[in-house]
């Protein structure tokens, strides 16, 4: 028997150390040879297997159409648009030899994919029949970062990207508003994590938009997680890559886009947000093991009986897998699903097989019951629904208790220095005095909330009128 | 009304350009900005969404789980395996600039993915206990081609990658037979093709391979697309890359390992195999589209109601389309859908809602008949058996009137010369002879089929001894 379990470092403790001692304990992600690449294990993957699932049919049920482009783009789009180039070039990987050839024009890794799609775009577009194009790509794709975490930030990474063309502006902006809201329904009901959804600034925008929405959510150790964007790109890219439309009128117009993704950093958070001193904390709906059977004393032929049979009952309903391993005891079994967070652990023994019941543990309180199988289906099932929804509180109360108001700088720094998390303040919505604040506390403006209202305040670093309050917190 | 219809290449008249003419109007795909590459629009995605949910299942059954690993490789681990460097380094897309710096070690961009993958296996494997190790990923690869044609050869593609390791070299075999087998199936079963199982020579082997299986299928000009891969790697890989493992004996070995491959270079086999004159002809089980209903005089409100009586009748069983569109007549309709192959097509119009039936066309025969709207799920459901059998059974017939055997050279050529197809013909397995027979004749050999019986026979080109009859054709 093989029984070393293994160990983990407490988040309670270091945090940072506690991430990355998770992610390998629990199988879910390895590095790669070239610097800041990842490997996805088969754990790992099935998180992100399940989220595509998730959001590919809320994308669908938009009217989009899956498609996918190259990969490789030519240096010269990537130049056309002033702000894009600025914003993307710094972190560009280059293939400038192909076929043992150097190239004549280098080819760039896509870094984000609006450039090539719109060429295409240009070509596909003519006229107002041909509107709206809306389509969304699943892939990988690459920035050259300095400082990479698993998940978080690596030089690859896996998301989606939507991209749609409109006839106005108004029927963009909706399709912008509809994005973001499908990305919260999926952190929300999904991956039972609170979030704030918002405006982002004029220098936290993405480099190419006119405007930019993004989901936010709150880590435990108070920084934020930007966790997913929508963007309304105005005519911005139409107009350099010259995607016209006759409209009804018969007169020519650029087209109106927006472009929005979501990223396997969705699945750090995940893992961030949940997890506890034991390991991975899953929300049920997104965990691809939710029930695990694990026998004691399996080889007595009716507890392996049962076992089986409690197995063979759930299977059809549940996403349930029995650990009958015989080289591990039940005790590492346990620590290995506690590791895995797995929602639910059913645990059967003799005692259980001659009662006819099951032993079941929840993963988030350890809280432990006898079960019945005449009822056990009906009990996973409510045990499923509230581990969603207390996780999804737990969150939720960790956000709000930790969103303050800052009244004024010295509150503001004092709460950078201490407890960190969001802080709503008023801001006069200059760049430069959004650098100071950053360069002086770390903390970034993360957005304006959707719901923020217009009031009349004093921006809580220069003290120049402001209107809003807008949502701080030191970034990841 | 826009009525200018699609015109497309007769397949009859000149093959290759139909093929891309269909690709086109089909709005199967466009050619990508880097020469080479190319986009699939939402069809042609759709397509191979169609066959990776197949295929998923069948290599998920195998026991093997999807992860994702890195799109960079360094170049020093592409050139730890002899063989393996020497067939793909004439290839490669090479990254040397990244994050606006000259790389220190340039990274390739993944050709196929057996170094960066056994990489880590060396890290994960320890012991028999961590054995087999089955992984899959689906994935882009980067080929740098010369001469390039959508979907058969382009400079990246998508596919999914299988990599097992395993204890010993028997149960490896089993793998590689199991992969083989599970791609036939979805050949021949989904994508109704007609193929040859078989071992490949030495000189058209993976490289880096011990032995190589693969499905062949003859195109309707006569040349052979290898439509997918299955490899024996031996101990190749395991030895320079150090994957070892204990025995249950307690010995160090290292492991035998397996990958095999299957692409988007399906769909252009199916595009070939199954069109014809009036664009694609799509097979039921892979057809994006099953059934498309086309209301005929759509203004009258008794055709309105009853197409989307049809239609929400049919919905939930078929993929069925309802195309109401105003701005086009039924006729451009019925040439749009013959154009992408959509299986069958309902007719409805005044007449029909009177009688309460439908005309239903299939797209293979265009053979009509009226069909009661009381039984019309069932009508369907037998058409779409009888045109998937029908369509494998054309290309059955197709392959065997077009395997030939050549007893002496002159045959040989002859065929080469006139109708080109299958060529079964005695070979003495020498490299030197291939490749002359090659040079003369264009003809490779393309497998020793799994069924082929050890016979006496002379070589039909340099007369030596041979015991095998082998598969030759010009190849894609």
């Amino acid at each position: 028997m093989m029984q070393e379990k293994k160990v983990i470092t407490k988040k309670s403790g270091d945090f940072s150390k506690w991430y990355i001692d998770v992610i390998k304990q629990a199988d879910l992600a390895d590095y790669g040879p070239v610097k800041g690449t990842m490997v996805f294990k088969p754990y790992g993957y099935a998180l992100w297997e399940g989220i595509k699932r998730e959001l590919d049919a809320k994308i669908r049920a938009m009217g989009v159409d899956n498609a996918y482009f190259p990969l490789f783009i030519p240096e010269s789009y990537l130049e056309k648009e002033k702000d894009h180039v600025e914003g993307f070039s710094p972190e560009l990987a280059v293939v400038t030899i192909g076929g043992g050839k150097k190239l004549e024009e280098p080819v760039i890794v896509r870094p984000t994919s609006e450039t090539v799609i719109y060429a295409m775009f240009a070509k596909w577009i003519q006229s107002w029949r041909d509107l709206p194009l809306k389509m969304n790509q699943w892939c990988n794709v690459v920035r050259w970062e300095k400082r990479t975490l698993p998940f978080i930030r690596t030089t690859e990474f896996l998301w989606q990207e939507g991209h749609t063309a409109h006839a106005t502006h108004e029927e963009a902006l909706v399709q912008v508003g509809l994005a973001i809201e499908a990305y919260a329904e999926v952190y929300r009901e999904h991956l039972a994590m609170a979030g704030v959804a918002g405006y982002k600034s004029e220098s936290e925008k993405f480099a190419g938009a006119v405007k930019s929405v993004s989901y936010e959510s709150l880590m435990p150790d108070g920084k934020a997680l930007q966790s997913c964007t929508s963007h309304d790109l105005g005519q911005n890219f139409s107009r350099v890559f010259d995607i016209t439309f006759q409209n009804k009128e018969g007169k020519e117009d650029y087209v109106w886009q927006t472009s929005w993704g979501f990223s396997t950093r969705s699945i750090g958070g995940l893992i961030m947000v949940h997890g506890d001193d034991n390991g991975l904390v899953l929300p049920p709906k997104v965990s691809p093991v939710q029930v695990v059977i694990v026998p004691i004393q399996s080889d007595r032929p009716e507890v392996k009986e049962f076992s089986d049979k409690a197995f063979s009952a759930l299977k059809e309903k549940f996403r349930v897998h029995l650990d009958d391993r015989a080289q591990y005891t039940p005790g590492w079994k346990y620590n290995e699903w506690e590791l895995k967070g797995v929602p639910l652990r059913l645990e059967i023994g003799p005692r259980e097989a001659e009662k006819d019941e099951v032993v079941m543990v929840r993963r988030d309180t350890f809280t432990k019951e006898s079960v019945p199988v005449a009822g056990l289906a009906e009990r996973i099932d409510e045990m499923l629904l509230e581990l969603q929804r207390a996780a999804f509180e737990r969150s939720r109360t960790f956000m709000d208790k930790n969103t303050r108001e800052a009244g004024t700088y010295e509150e503001f720094k004092k709460i950078m220095a201490g407890p960190r998390g969001f802080i709503r303040a008023f801001w006069c919505e200059d760049a430069e005095c959004e650098a100071k604040i950053k360069q002086e506390t770390k903390a970034t403006t993360r957005c304006l909330p959707l719901d923020a209202k217009e009031e009349k305040g004093k921006c809580v670093h220069c003290g120049s009128d402001a209107t809003h309050r807008w949502l701080f917190a030191q970034a990841y």
